[in-house]
């Protein structure tokens, strides 16, 4: 029914997360309606930031330079670590302007009913990544920001065990009820983990 | 925070409908995980589609033919003229497979607060579509298809009043419970009109 062009670029709207048929059709004919500068905006865009992002080859975070930004930057303190499942995790982080270490982008969880295991993930230069004098690892922290669900905590207990023996400090993020949420509201294992991680006052 | 490519990338994915920065961060990272040929298959699908499908200049309807495959189609009833608001309409009505005339693409409806006035629409194309003999109009018959709103009800109103005169025959599709719904949960209007538009059985 659609001419064969206009059925291209819906099928290729729906090759985005989330992005069914009819959304797909939407932003398609959406475009069509705009001035040729919006879909040439959007057609350049996707070619130069496909062409010029890559990952950084230190913390494997995306950078359109190597080492990226942050690698690079001397402000940054070498032994605060924090490892991360992916690029969009370090904006987040970045986000929230209180962390001033360094980054390591795992590229992926601990999998193994997927066939992901360690040496799918970026974990040889993580541990590249640590001095070689004990000294130097001691005063070191790495900093396990993984998300909590069964592959994040694998995969923290995996690094942790990889870790340790390493002589480095290794923490994990605390886990527990967000800002705002409603103890009502919340699922059993968010309430479980708050009052696991409860601290002294 | 974000390289300027990158940012340019999800900029440029803001710009289409309902998508806000966050969608547009996640579609942005999605396409920057994937394989080069997603990426460019969508660039790709973008330009040839921008610079192939064009209004066709009898019945405004998208087509990289000129005039459209539905107006060069010459199984479609020429005594049978649907006018609808966009492109999108053409394509719902058509998935029917219930309509075997023409159509006419209106490229908006009567908007008088927003300055849109019968000159900024297809309204004299599709005059000029209607036949010179007064036996031949008669036995035509436009089909308003325009959306129950204010908009919509206003737009058929004035092209009653612009068609009538000239001899042919005005319907207007039926607005009422749509399928599937349930009185109970159907709006006040809706209702209206399904009371409005009652058929004696």
């Amino acid at each position: 029914m659609f001419s064969p062009v206009l059925a291209e670029l819906i099928e290729a709207f729906g090759q985005l997360p989330s992005v069914g048929p009819k959304t797909a059709q939407r932003f398609a004919f959406y475009l069509l309606k705009q001035p040729q500068e919006a879909t040439d905006r959007l057609a350049t865009a996707l070619k130069e930031a496909k062409a010029q992002m890559k990952a950084c080859s230190q913390c494997h975070h995306w950078s359109s330079q190597d080492p990226c930004e942050l690698c690079q930057n001397p402000k940054r303190n070498p032994q605060l670590l924090c490892v991360v499942e992916g690029p969009q995790d370090v904006y987040a982080l970045e986000r929230t302007h209180q962390f001033s270490g360094r980054y390591h982008v795992l590229g992926g969880l601990l999998s193994p009913l997927d066939g992901i295991g360690p040496s799918q993930l970026n974990v040889q230069t993580l541990l590249h990544r640590l001095p070689t004098q004990p000294a130097e690892r001691a005063a070191m922290e790495v900093i396990l920001a993984l998300p909590p669900s069964t592959e994040g905590d694998t995969t923290s207990l995996y690094l942790h065990g990889v870790l340790q023996p390493l002589g480095v400090q290794v923490s994990r993020i605390a886990y527990g009820l967000p800002v705002g949420g409603d103890l009502d509201y919340a699922d059993q294992l968010t309430l479980s983990r708050a009052l696991e991680g409860r601290r002294l006052l």
